[in-house]
């Protein structure tokens, strides 16, 4: 049996998500179970379709269309509980590849469970990949990583003022 | 008509060509015609059938399967002209996003025409989104580029000797 290593694309560049996803298709291509959980994330981006079309297994979805900062306690708490919840339910998938986008925000702003998030990287079955993508990744994260990329961003079209674009941004 | 952006993923860390593809796959799944052109790369990487089957026009192929410091002058030759003939039918063909994958390292080795590089980036249609991946990028990719993300390696399993795995490196 193969072991399955773990991928940790960070940082403060575009391509983290989409590198992710990339890694998905590519997978899915070789014929292998993908199973991805999306935090904080509903929203319509223009990849979720086709990975759902091609057999990937995606948890996704938060309670209401604000950020964090701006809920109630009670939306807080809503929120983080159906990140939790669909944290577990894709652990209970048999997956070749586990894809944890924005874990690190999840953790950083406190909307998922640490030890079921810790449980789910670093006690995954042997065989399994495993990709997680962070802003600011917590120091666990970064040591337990085999491939560790950091997205540094350069230059970047907002800073012109220009508003995320359908089908590029999302 | 929007204004299409130049972004650039280059760096030696892991995730450029991926990201690379994850933004095809983001552009298809919101019904962008999708062009995508890979110097020097022919083989068997798992996302290119599923992106030619979503529609994606996607040109690629190397003559032989050597790397070009390998090459007889006759073989660097006719690899050079399948470069330029692959990136020549690729800009006649009508585009919202297209993909110059290993870019840079066409140019660096002296395997594409840099003058049909440059038109293909610099004078493409207004509406046309581009994408470049480069390891080492010549400058007039780093000030054209709108979004200029460096991929920067902290750590790779082939430190430890582990070998590129189907399905994830390709």
């Amino acid at each position: 049996m193969e072991q399955g290593l773990l991928h940790l694309y960070w940082g403060d560049g575009k391509g983290k998500t989409t590198a992710a996803m990339g890694l998905a298709l590519r997978a899915l291509g070789s014929g292998k179970r993908v199973v991805i959980v999306q935090f904080l994330k509903g929203g319509n981006s223009g990849e979720i379709p086709l990975l759902a079309q091609l057999g990937a297994e995606i948890y996704r979805g938060k309670a209401g269309q604000k950020f964090v900062f701006q809920m109630t306690p009670e939306e807080k708490a809503a929120t983080r509980e159906l990140q939790n919840q669909n944290l577990a339910a894709a652990m209970a998938q048999p997956a070749d590849l586990l894809i944890l986008d924005e874990a690190g925000s999840a953790e950083e702003l406190d909307m998922v469970d640490v030890d079921l998030l810790k449980k789910a990287v670093l006690e995954r079955p042997a065989e399994c990949e495993c990709v997680l993508t962070a802003h600011t990744p917590p120091q666990w994260m970064l040591d337990a990583a085999d491939y560790s990329t950091e997205m540094k961003c350069h230059r970047h079209p907002y800073q012109k003022g220009i508003k995320a674009r359908k089908g590029i941004e999302y």
